[in-house]
C-alpha cells in the first residue's frame, strides 16, 4: 500500500472513521463496513458510516451530514476506512459523490480487493485531481474487515466457531448432560454473536442430542440461517427446527446418502436444501463454504460471517481443514472429568502438534465465573 | 467473630499486615504466614513477619524494628493478621513478648484454630490488660492463610492441581504428543509455582509417559518432594526421579498390590516408601494426604501445600473426591482435536453436571497467547 502525503491528523480521523464503521456489524453484510469523517481546517464537518445493507454508503451518509450541518464539504478532506467504490451497485459510485462535492483529498485505510473496485475508486478519484493518500490505518481497518476481505479473496466466509467447555475441557458429561457447563451472562454474549452473523451451523448430532432453536435470543442487527450438516441422517419433522422453519430460515446441506423423498419431506416445511456432491464430511464442509460464499445459496447472496455451534464432530472437520478463523472458547467453572466424557473438537484431529491449528488471543473477558477467550488464526 | 472496638485506621493496618505476611509464602510452612505492624499516634513504629520456619515470628520481629529504630512499643497498638501464639513451639510465645513490651492495644484478623492455641493468646493478652479486637479484615486474612486454616482444622494439606491444555481441553494428541501445548511463559509460572509448595503429585502414567524432573526451575523457597502414586507399577530406576532421588527427595506412595522387592530396589536409591492399604486409587489419596498432613511422614513435618501435575488418572481420583482446592489451569492457544485425544481429568469423572465440582475464579492472566486461570473450589 501507498503512504504518499500522510499528514498529521491523518491516522486520527481514520482511526474515529473505523469506529465508526462498527456501527454497521451485522447489518451492512454482505457488504463491507465502512466508515466515513469529513474534515476540514482540524474539524469534523461531516459524520458516516454504512449502515445497512442496500442503503446509502458511509461517504454519502458523511456529505449528507455535512449538509445537515450547513457545512460545505468542498475543499475538505474526506478520511475512509475502505477505498470509495466506483461501480453502480445498489447504489451510485461513492468516488462519484465525493468528486462531486468538490472535496479535495482522500484518505483511505484499505484498497478494496472486490473486482469491480480493486484500486477503481482511486484512480477516478485522481483523475479529478484529488489528492489520494492509502494506507493509513492500514492494520486497524484490514482487522475490522478481515471477514468481508477473506470472502471477496476466497469467496468463503469467516467462520467463527464457538463452544462452551469445562475448566478440563468437556462439553458434557459421560452420561450426555450438558446443560449448563456456563452461566447466564456467557449465554448472552453467545446470543449477541448469533444475532449479527449470516449463518449458525450445526451437525445433525446436536440437532439429535439438543433439539436447538438456534435463534438469538433479544434479537440482533440479523436473523441468521440456521444450517444442519446431514450426511446420512436428517432432522425429525417434529424437531424445533423443522417446526419453525417457515418463520425463520433453515438450511439443510445434505449428503449424496439421503434419499430424495427424506429431503423432499423437510422441503415440504420450508426447509431449504443445499445438495451436496461429497461423502465425506471434509468434503461436505467444502462444498458447503463454497455455496455460502457465492450467491448461489438459498438466500441469493454471498454470506460473510458463519458461526458453527457444533457438535465435536463438525467441529473436527472445520478444524481439521484448517478452516476456523475466530474462534469463541467459553470456559465455565466446573471440574466434569471422566475419560469418556467428550470434548468440543472431534475426529480426526492432529496427531503431531506441530500439525495443530496455531491461535493468537483477540480477547479475554470474564462473565462471572466464566471466562471467554477469543482467539484468531495465526496468519489472519 | 469478634468485631469488638474496632477504630478509625485499623483496617488500613491490619491490611498492611497482610501484605507483609505473604514475604514468608514458602517459607514458613508448616507455620503461617503472619504479618505484624506496631503504630503509635497514627504512625508505624515497626513492621515484621515471619519469615522463615523455626525463626522469629512477625510479633517479634516487629517489636525488634522497633528497637531497630529507636522508637518504644509501650502504649502502642500491635496489628496482627493470626492471634499471637501461647504456647512454646520453635520460640517462645508472642503474647508474652507483647506483654513484656508494654504494648496497650491488639488487633487480631484470624484467631487461630491450632489447638495449642485457639483464642488462648487473645485470653492471655487480655488477662495482661491488654485491650485487644479480632475479625478486622477477616475475610482477606482467611483467604491469605486458606492453606493453613485448612491443614489445621482438615490434617490434610491444601491441594494445588495444575493443567495445560489446548484450547479445545485436551493435554496432548491422539499420538501421545505433549510437548508443548503452552509458552515458555506459562511454564514460568509453573516452575514458579513449583518453587513454593512442600511436595509435586504425579501418577505412573506420568512417570512413564515423561520422565519428568519435577523441580522448580530457577528454584524457589522451597524443594518440594517428588511424590509417585504408584498402584500396580513402580518408576524404572533408571528414570530421572530416582537418579536424582538421593539429591531431591522422591516420595513413593505404593499400593499394597506392589512387592516388598521392588520397593527395596528403590529405597536403595534412597527412594522414600510411603505404603497404603488401599487398593484403590480414591483410598490411596485419601491415606496419603492424610499422612502428607500429619507429621507421619518422610519430611517428618506436616504438608501445607500439595501440587498435583497429572496425569489424568490422579487428576481424576482427586476430582472425584472434591479433593482439588485450587486449580490452575493453563489454556494454550491450539485445537487438537480427536475424540481420542486425552484431557486433563480422567475417571471416573461426574456423570451429573450437578454433581461436578464448582470453583470460582480467582485470577485470571495472560502469558502471551496463553490463558492462566486460578479457580478456588466454591465454598472455600
Amino acid at each position: 500500500m501507498m503512504m504518499d502525503d500522510v499528514r498529521s491528523g491523518d491516522e486520527r480521523w481514520v482511526a474515529e472513521a473505523i469506529d465508526l464503521a462498527w456501527g454497521g456489524l451485522g447489518s451492512v453484510e454482505p457488504n463491507p463496513m465502512v466508515g466515513c469523517v469529513i474534515v476540514r481546517d482540524g474539524r469534523a464537518i461531516g459524520r458516516g458510516f454504512h449502515e445497512r445493507y442496500g442503503e446509502a454508503h458511509a461517504e454519502v451518509n458523511a456529505l449528507a451530514d455535512c449538509q445537515r450541518r450547513g457545512e460545505s464539504p468542498c475543499g475538505a478532506t474526506a478520511y475512509v476506512t475502505l477505498e470509495p467504490c466506483c461501480h453502480h451497485g445498489k447504489t451510485p459510485p461513492c468516488a462519484d459523490a465525493l468528486i462531486a462535492a468538490e472535496i479535495s483529498r482522500v484518505v483511505v485505510a484499505v484498497v478494496d480487493p472486490f473486482d469491480q473496485v480493486d484500486g477503481g475508486g482511486v484512480e477516478r478519484l485522481r483523475a479529478a485531481g484529488i489528492s489520494v493518500s492509502t494506507g493509513v490505518q492500514a492494520d486497524a481497518a484490514t482487522k475490522q474487515l478481515a471477514a468481508y476481505l477473506k470472502r471477496v479473496r476466497t469467496g468463503r466466509p469467516w467462520v467463527i466457531a464457538k463452544w462452551a467447555m469445562s475448566m478440563d475441557g468437556r462439553i458434557a458429561t459421560s452420561s450426555g448432560e450438558s446443560q449448563w457447563i456456563t452461566g447466564g451472562a456467557s449465554r448472552a454474549g453467545v446470543h449477541e454473536l448469533r444475532g449479527r452473523v449470516e449463518g449458525i451451523a450445526v451437525g445433525m448430532g446436536t440437532v439429535i442430542a439438543d433439539d436447538p432453536m438456534l435463534t438469538a435470543r433479544g434479537g440482533g442487527p440479523r436473523t441468521p440461517a440456521r444450517i444442519v450438516f446431514a450426511r446420512s441422517r436428517v432432522p425429525e419433522v417434529s424437531s424445533r427446527l423443522v417446526q419453525t422453519a417457515s418463520e425463520t430460515p433453515v438450511w439443510l446441506v445434505a449428503g449424496p446418502e439421503l434419499s430424495d423423498g427424506a429431503l423432499a419431506r423437510l422441503a415440504d416445511h420450508e426447509v431449504d436444501i443445499i445438495r451436496v456432491d461429497s461423502h465425506d464430511a471434509a468434503g461436505m464442509v467444502d462444498e458447503a463454504l463454497r455455496r455460502f460464499g457465492s450467491s448461489d445459496n438459498p438466500s441469493g447472496r454471498p454470506m460473510t460471517n458463519l458461526m458453527v455451534e457444533g457438535g465435536g464432530e463438525l467441529l473436527g472437520s472445520f478444524a481439521a481443514g484448517d478452516l476456523i478463523d475466530e474462534c469463541h472458547v467459553y470456559i465455565g467453572a466446573k471440574v466434569i472429568g471422566g475419560r469418556e466424557a467428550p470434548g468440543p473438537v472431534g475426529d480426526p484431529g492432529f496427531r503431531r502438534l506441530h500439525d495443530a491449528s496455531a491461535f493468537a488471543i483477540e480477547d479475554v473477558t470474564r462473565f462471572e465465573d466464566d471466562v471467554r477467550v477469543i482467539y484468531w488464526k495465526r496468519s489472519c
